[in-house]
């Protein structure tokens, strides 16, 4: 961990350096990525089964790729009555808070000869990838599959890799409780190829989200455009803002519960109270010896910890809307005032009782948010990205009579002929 | 051109076959276009004046590359009056219907305990490609600027190569109407390089629109991440619907108003009325004679002109949902009656009165469309384009009290203890 001051010379480049990660993937992964999704394209099952038995060691055919009926039965038997509970809880507040982000389709009958408008349609078909093995994410299949759900998408497919023949429980159980239709035991780049373009027994989806590994990443970047994609996320990060007031020992926990995600993850802590700074410090310390990530944890912190004093509030938030962090906590006496300062970041957490694992668990809003710096121009998941917009334009006669003397005036400018002629042919008599 | 019915056996490998067009950039243009990346991101403006020298035979230092206050004087001179009313009143209606789309930030308070919302925020600043030489497009500088300047972006700024020196006046008087603040004389790979890192004369933006040939489009995907960019434009193409009404003159007119744009666009009619259908094919060897860009559109059309026969109009629906068209005529009698079952198109142009053109220039809605099928998941260029959201979380230590538990019972479900902490460390005492 670093402990910085806003005021020292070079500050800024001694910190991007400093929190400076991994870039892109390499040519020789894109080259192997490519090479899965060609054979899965050109082959389909053959090589998504192949492909399959050899990064997961599991022994099946095609037909034995999706979840049954008597696996999802399982998975509910397998799981305490308590955490089902605590699944549908999630399921329900993220559902209403996406809720309030549906848009409608809209017409405008402002002028009586033309009218426009714009249709709103959800996708017919996603696919929402969820990384496998152990390490599984209950919370990622509902932050994925809910939106898609609330936004009217007809078929929501998951596919998530099942190492060694399992799958885990809670996912399953997600799954249903979230509204996923189908579920496949694939991952990897084949599990992406196969959703992008399709094979005898996956169908092809409109979009595919989700997280998933540095293959997954590729490969969602190498077929985008065949088929949408969501974010390219990077290793997580969380920025927290403070002025003095409130707990060390609470700030320290958030810091660490970002920490312990990864060993890429970033926690950065500024404050105007260098002594608040300094306990929160010896607070990390302390807590990272009770954690049983403690490896990881104090890897990401030694590598990416800081913690900035600034003379003033204005540094703080300036330098915040410089890094456009992933996850932003106001830790203020006053967050509301700070809020309309803020510029750039995913999510905003305020005051001294929003844990940033509020967020990522049932608060409502997505936890799938833009990383990097990318929150300058990204936004988190919502239910804008399950669906898609058509323009509408409709003109009468008099419509096109009263504008369509400018309509051929500017394709003239444009030397487009067959356009200007497209109007006046319809304007002649 | 073909004339095919829809009832041929493999009629739909067929219609792929004739309408598939170029794939993807080679790793040929990516290589180079990675090189002239490299080399602006690393050497700033020294680089980007080079490749100008080099690119657009254009003798300056870096200071000559933006436009200035005279230049614009003299463009809008050298505008005929005529025109400069046709431009403002497509800046007014493109304007008007974007303001429409404007989002606004919102706060729930259904909860007395805990406040959710999303706070809408306009990019800072972005950057807008638009082609250069003579085939100008002052539309496409409207269609790009307005939308960012609805939404509220504080810096626009433009990018449109002179080769030789020139710069087209219509496209800086567009630029000036639409709210563009500041103009420079660069394109290509370097513009986008120059865009996406920032030179000492170029400002970085958060995001690059506009279209471009194949190696600003390269350029646009390689840098994507590291700034926002809009979809990724294919060749342009038009399905119109026909069930017999309507004047095939009109019809032949609109499929060519598509095809003289560029010999790799393609014009589609599907009628359920096979002599309409031959009627319009008759009038676009008719027209084609006519038109000074003859040789493009007769390109164009014979490669990948298509006339469909399908016997009914829900054949014809369920083609054009298949085929998601960039642009979508609905020329029958009772459009209305049909747009609720189009479920993929990038704008759809509803009756006899609204040719393709008037969507181009400046009925309201935007030019920018997905192409190539992607309808399925892109919507058109929008107000949406040019902000991005953060989520907005607010618990009261009520509210953390209140749906703790559940928090905490999650995190320890994926194992992650330092989140539960964080949790409850807050609800103790």
């Amino acid at each position: 961990m670093q402990f910085l001051d806003i005021k020292e010379p070079g500050f800024d480049a001694k910190f991007a350096a400093l929190v400076q990660r991994s870039e892109e993937s390499g040519r020789e992964v894109e080259e192997v990525v490519q090479g899965i999704i060609n054979q899965v394209r050109s082959r389909g099952d053959e090589a998504l089964v192949e492909f399959t038995r050899k990064f997961d060691r599991v022994e099946c055919d095609a037909a034995g790729l999706e979840v049954t009926q008597a696996e999802f039965e399982q998975a509910f038997a397998a799981v305490d009555a308590r955490d089902l509970a605590a699944l549908r809880h999630a399921v329900q507040r993220v559902e209403r808070f996406h809720e309030k982000q549906k848009q409608q389709s809209w017409l405008s009958t402002e002028e009586s000869d033309i009218m426009l408008g714009q249709k709103v349609t959800p996708l017919a078909r996603v696919g929402i990838y969820v990384p496998g093995g152990k390490a599984s994410y209950p919370s990622s299949v509902i932050m994925n599959a809910v939106p898609a759900k609330v936004a009217g998408v007809k078929e929501i497919i998951m596919v998530a890799p099942a190492p060694g023949g399992e799958t885990n429980p809670h996912v399953l159980v997600a799954a249903k409780l979230a509204g996923v239709d189908r579920v496949f035991k694939i991952g990897g780049a084949q599990a992406v190829a196969a959703l992008a373009y399709g094979t005898q027994t996956i169908p092809r989806v409109d979009k595919i989200t989700g997280p998933g590994n540095i293959y997954v990443a590729t490969a969602k970047k190498l077929v985008f455009g065949q088929t949408g994609i969501d974010m390219i996320a990077g290793p997580s990060e969380i920025l927290v803002i403070n002025d003095g007031s409130g707990n060390p020992m609470h700030i320290a926990a958030d810091l660490l519960s970002q920490a312990e995600h990864d060993e890429l993850a970033s926690a950065v802590l500024i404050t105007t109270d260098r002594n608040f700074g300094q306990r929160v410090a010896i607070e990390v310390e302390r807590q990272l010896h009770e954690l049983p990530r403690q490896a990881i944890a104090r890897k990401s912190w030694e590598s990416f910890g800081v913690i900035i004093v600034s003379d003033t509030m204005e540094e703080a938030i300036s330098f915040s809307n410089r890094i456009a962090p992933e996850h932003l906590e106001l830790a203020v006496e006053n967050p509301f005032e700070i809020l309309p300062l803020i510029t750039n970041a995913g999510a905003i957490f305020m005051g001294h009782y929003t844990p940033e694992a509020a967020g990522d668990y049932l608060a409502g809003p997505n936890h799938t948010l833009p990383t990097g710096g990318t929150a300058r121009f990204f936004s988190p998941l919502s239910v804008d990205d399950f669906v898609k917009k058509s323009s509408i334009l409709y003109f009468t006669k008099g419509g096109l009579e009263r504008v369509g003397a400018d309509i051929v005036r500017i394709a003239g400018l444009e030397g487009l002929d067959a356009h200007a002629r497209s109007v006046s042919f319809r304007l002649d008599k």
